[in-house]
């Protein structure tokens, strides 16, 4: 009976060393390193003959290095002749390139998914992917965990003191929002705005109660900061009491930090699918653990149970 | 009758304005940027379909982001309908690590080779790979250009007052330099020397004939240069007269800059394969084009003729 491998990347250790302590495992031995001019070296220091290995890698940022770090660990483990590669990747870079919005543009989502099966993964485990769609990119099984209900169950906890809305920051996320309502007991309301380029949003107007109430804000990624901090501003302007802010992949890339901490956000409240750089680390943003759930989803994996059945 | 469709990355941008110059054709128009979260974004802003697209990137430092920007180029072209899609690399960047040389280890040349043909790319065109097999590693065409014939014709034209002898640095590139010592009528020698880990070298012992003589050093890759400069001062100090370096592809990482100024090494020849970053263009340092001979086999290729011709 094979027992689990757990390997970690660079990307998110932490994470990597509680999923690890949650199973119940030691992490793999292996180095990655960079050679002088910035190539990846890679060298597994223990037995995987036979076993099957989960990789545990976010994509964040540096988001290529990162990819090019699992695409090479996963080609040794396939030469190292590991039974299965599963790879366990939190948080899907490039997952908002996931069709042609104009002419000649890539679909980069569905390259990545290529790139991962050419090098030879056997099975992808991710959380909140921006489309479910990517899912239908892979021809290996993958799992598709929730970051919503440990988001809800914050808040749940929490005993927010006063009517809770529940809002989505544009329309293409009004199926989270309501996921979180119905978890929350609560209605929603959504944020009807237009975003005139890429990083850059402006706030419209308000569809929904939220006077007097307390918004909490979902969206799966918050990058740049932009549309989030609108909308917590406009749900201020237009009578909301307070506003929390909520998302499963917390990118805040450029201006995130600088425009949270100078906006009407109460709370920004986050999960660890990607490691918080130590200057990101500030009082206004909370960060809730995944590793209990994926810890639960590699052990289901392994013992070739349903993953699905985590969210009942 | 299609027209070559030349497109140019990030990686070096004067070599493919030079070759567009040679042959005659402006570069495509695409924007390649980084989204704030270093993500890359690539549009290509005029039609490709049904034509033969050159794509010109070397996979140089910064290594992953230049091998992404090439990976999600591709994609783009095949989903734009390119007839064609040539890739065009000057520089092969991960081409040592092109075989298991401890347990575990992964294969990255061939991941390599496995990712562009994934991407969609139809054939390669390289220059001076770290070992030949690699061309092994495709299942598309691949050409295979030489950069002795440039770096010899350098020396024969400069007139060196003196005998010359045409020294390999190690056992790996005897072929390379009998090569040049045909083309300059010289005889050979070699170091003979053991490299205790990477990027570290030990000069230990020269077989054949260099005293009195003016010494040529020929490699593929100069990378920390190290091995190099060790090369250049026992040849200096076993009586050669003086010692001239040359390669194709000056990686010039780390301390290479440094340790080639206080060498004895009188000028590095190297080419333009890899873009030399400002602060690496010291007087010491001489770079030949490979514009025209690249030129050329992109010529030869889209008029259906052999490239090895080139050779003759
Ligand atoms: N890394 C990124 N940063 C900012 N915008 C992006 C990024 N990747 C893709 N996009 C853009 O975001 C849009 C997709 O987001 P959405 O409309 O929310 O699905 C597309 O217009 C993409 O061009
Ligand atoms: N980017 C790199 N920088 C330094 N050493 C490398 C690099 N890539 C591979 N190597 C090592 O270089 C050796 C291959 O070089 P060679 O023996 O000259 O073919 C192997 O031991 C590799 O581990």
């Amino acid at each position: 009976d094979p027992k689990i491998k757990l390997f970690s990347l660079n990307s998110n250790q932490p994470l990597a060393q509680e999923i690890a302590k949650e199973i119940g495992v030691e992490l793999g031995r292996c180095s990655v390193h960079r050679f002088s001019d910035g190539e990846i070296q890679i060298n597994i220091e223990e037995s995987v003959r036979g076993c099957n290995v989960y990789v545990i890698q976010s994509t964040s940022q540096p988001v290529n290095e990162n990819l090019m770090e699992l695409l090479i660990m996963i080609d040794a483990l396939k030469r190292a002749s590991a039974k299965t590669i599963n790879i366990v990747m939190p948080y899907y870079g490039y997952a908002r390139q996931d069709r042609k919005a104009r002419a000649r543009e890539p679909i980069t989502a569905k390259l990545v998914a290529n790139l991962l099966e050419t090098a030879g993964a056997t099975r992808v485990l991710t959380l909140d992917l921006h489309a479910p769609q990517i899912q239908g990119f892979f021809d290996i099984p993958i799992d598709h965990l929730m970051g919503v209900p440990i988001l809800s169950d914050y808040f749940k906890n929490r005993q927010l003191n006063g009517d809770i809305v529940v809002v989505s920051p544009d329309h293409g996320g009004v199926t989270r929002a309501r996921k979180m309502a119905e978890r929350l007991k609560a209605p929603i309301a959504i944020i009807d705005k237009r975003r005139p380029r890429p990083n850059v949003a402006e706030v419209m107007n308000i569809v929904g109660n939220i006077e007097g109430k307390i918004a909490i804000l979902i969206d799966d990624i918050i990058d740049t900061a932009g549309t989030i901090t609108l909308a917590a501003n406009a749900l201020v302007e237009n009578g909301a009491k307070e506003v929390y802010a909520s998302c499963t992949h917390p990118v805040l890339s450029g201006p995130a930090i600088e425009r949270i901490q100078n906006s009407k956000i109460k709370e920004l409240v986050v999960t660890n699918s990607i490691a918080l750089a130590e200057e990101k680390k500030i009082e206004k943003i909370k960060s809730l653990s995944v590793a209990p759930l994926i810890a639960e989803a590699i052990i289901r994996i392994h013992e070739e149970q349903s993953v699905s059945t985590l969210f009942d």
